[in-house]
């Protein structure tokens, strides 16, 4: 099918680029000699995670369990979930998942009650759960201390169902490096042994070289990037994978037009004022958005974009994009070679 | 079942207040002698829709096509999409639900453009399309100019399938009458006769006495009413059906917990500052979104938030909201009377 006969708006992948964007990837953390764990929360999809891992990954992360659950069942053997897990039916499901024959899940925990949660359901289980503990970074998002990760890591160690996995870290950019230091020396005094220092965030990748102590990177949004990477530097446009087909659907005023994309399409997410870039009209200005509608101010464009014209927007944030769609569309140069049902689309839990 | 056995992030809508807001609505438009049609945007939801009818609506208003479709399916005689519907694929959709006996389709234009392609459709499926003439307001998104409106209305007018059903006008606010008066006087002049002048927005139709040309007020948000309706002073707090239950997973500093919800379960949409209102902490400060955190800044709180705890938030925007959760719950009390699986959710077309 030529891509232009799916309706808009449409969430195409060019898999070429996506491809290029995957092995990019991998091959930098060979060359680091830190071990790839690509995050699924980018494009939640099966068949994309197997191509990372033929790629060299040696596991996913996800965030949520019922994601892990989704890839579980795809057959997925090594499953990070870096997030606090909370509640006697997540713990239960996290350690239901862990029973699994050849199976290995991980979490993280920021707190000893996360710890001691995560304890009672490996036990009831008796399973066991690998638990990573979170150490604060400069985002200021979840996180310990230095001093009270080894309080963490001792609880964790000290549970019989659980081991304690190493440090998980989010972002991991070079700012991390004065307290990453701090919390080893204080966990080697404690005696604990540290087998994995994980890293993330697509940002943070880029400075891997100045953390040596990482052992891993888990990163998601490189796999498609989106506009807020090439704002931020962290790529080029020519790598975003990504592109929301839109289509013209008014021209109100000389300068303005409305495409049929919106909130309920390419996510309410904004990087310095806009909403996305559109690519065959890039002096354009993409200002507002309603549910249903994407409002372009073309006023700085030569030639200005007719009803009908179908156009495409790189999003500013691919995941919540992806998120919101039932299927997205695998293009080569103009031809759709897969359409992906997002497997794990809405699983909130 | 009692609700918090839902695990969190769950969408809670309270039925109670979800009736009063659809009654109080109702009665007000019969106070005002304007007929009601609920815009279903907001729950995508046949068994809403359905609550609304039977209190009194004349239809429903769509924004999708594929929306539509879904309504249709369930039943749904009378259905409005007042957005310019462009390409073969949707006019054609457009075409074959007017095909369905009984059923009544209208949809909308602010350009010749869109009433050519809506013409043809109707015309190779023999059916009769109801077009409204989209008006431009002070919001400046789609919307043609009061002279524009006249070739737009003649060109529908004499278009052999199809039939000017008057005027669509978004939001429907005080500032649209001098446009409003003008455009009836040219369209009288024109000899057309406007059936029906159909304003929209839950903040329009508080001044809908202010516009006593409107025959009809198409609504959504109201039925659930949230955050931004709240700061903007269009309903109470009381009012807001809908909250989404959310767990502290995290406690990193006296200042800060997070939540396990998100941009992906809560939405990027955002009103002064703010991602939201935490009912159980109103001095608290949802200041930040990861896709899976909420950060709360409780530093204003006497009390602070534990690891565990259950909390509830009044999202900033629920029709985005809901467009995100595979399933949504109706509470009666602490009881969850019922479970809606979201039948137009994703319906990007």
């Amino acid at each position: 099918m030529h891509v232009n006969e799916l309706e808009t708006p449409s969430v195409l992948i060019d898999l070429d680029k996506m491809m290029a964007n995957i092995q990019r990837m991998q091959a930098y953390c060979d060359s680091l000699g830190v071990a790839f764990r690509p995050h699924i929360k980018t494009h939640k999809l099966p068949q994309i995670a197997q191509m990372q891992l033929e790629a060299g990954a040696v596991g996913i992360a996800c965030q949520k369990t019922t994601e892990a659950q989704v890839f579980l069942e795809a057959g997925f053997k090594d499953i990070q979930i870096p997030y606090n897990i909370v509640g006697q039916a997540k713990t239960r499901r996290l350690a239901q998942m862990a029973a699994t024959p050849g199976v290995k899940i991980t979490t993280a925990a920021d707190h000893v009650a996360i710890v001691d949660g995560l304890a009672q359901a490996a036990s009831d289980a008796n399973v066991t759960l690998h638990v990573l503990a979170d150490m604060a970074t400069s985002i200021q998002r979840t996180g310990a201390q230095p001093k009270d990760i080894v309080t963490i890591a001792k609880r964790i160690d000290a549970a019989p169902n659980l081991e304690f996995a190493g440090l998980m870290v989010y972002p991991s950019d070079a700012s991390i490096r004065p307290a990453l230091l701090e919390t080893l020396t204080l966990l080697e005094q404690a005696g604990l042994q540290v087998k994995n220092i994980s890293g993330g965030g697509t940002g943070g990748a880029l400075e891997a070289a100045q953390v040596p102590e990482l052992t891993e990177l888990r990163v998601g949004t490189y796999v498609f990037y989106d506009w807020t990477c090439v704002v931020k530097g962290w790529t080029s446009i020519d790598n975003c994978a990504m592109r929301v087909a839109a289509t013209v659907i008014s021209t109100p005023s000389s300068d303005r037009v409305i495409l049929d994309s919106g909130r309920k399409s390419i996510a309410s997410d904004t990087i310095d004022g806009g909403y996305g870039h559109l690519v065959e009209y890039p002096d354009a200005h993409i200002y507002a958005l309603s549910e249903e509608h994407t409002h372009v101010d073309v006023s700085r464009c030569d030639r200005k974009p007719m009803i009908g014209e179908r156009v495409h927007i790189i999003p500013v944030h691919t995941c919540v994009v992806t998120n919101l769609h039932n299927q997205i569309y695998g293009i080569h140069g103009e031809q759709v070679e897969v359409v992906w049902q997002v497997a794990a689309r809405g699983m909130v839990w």
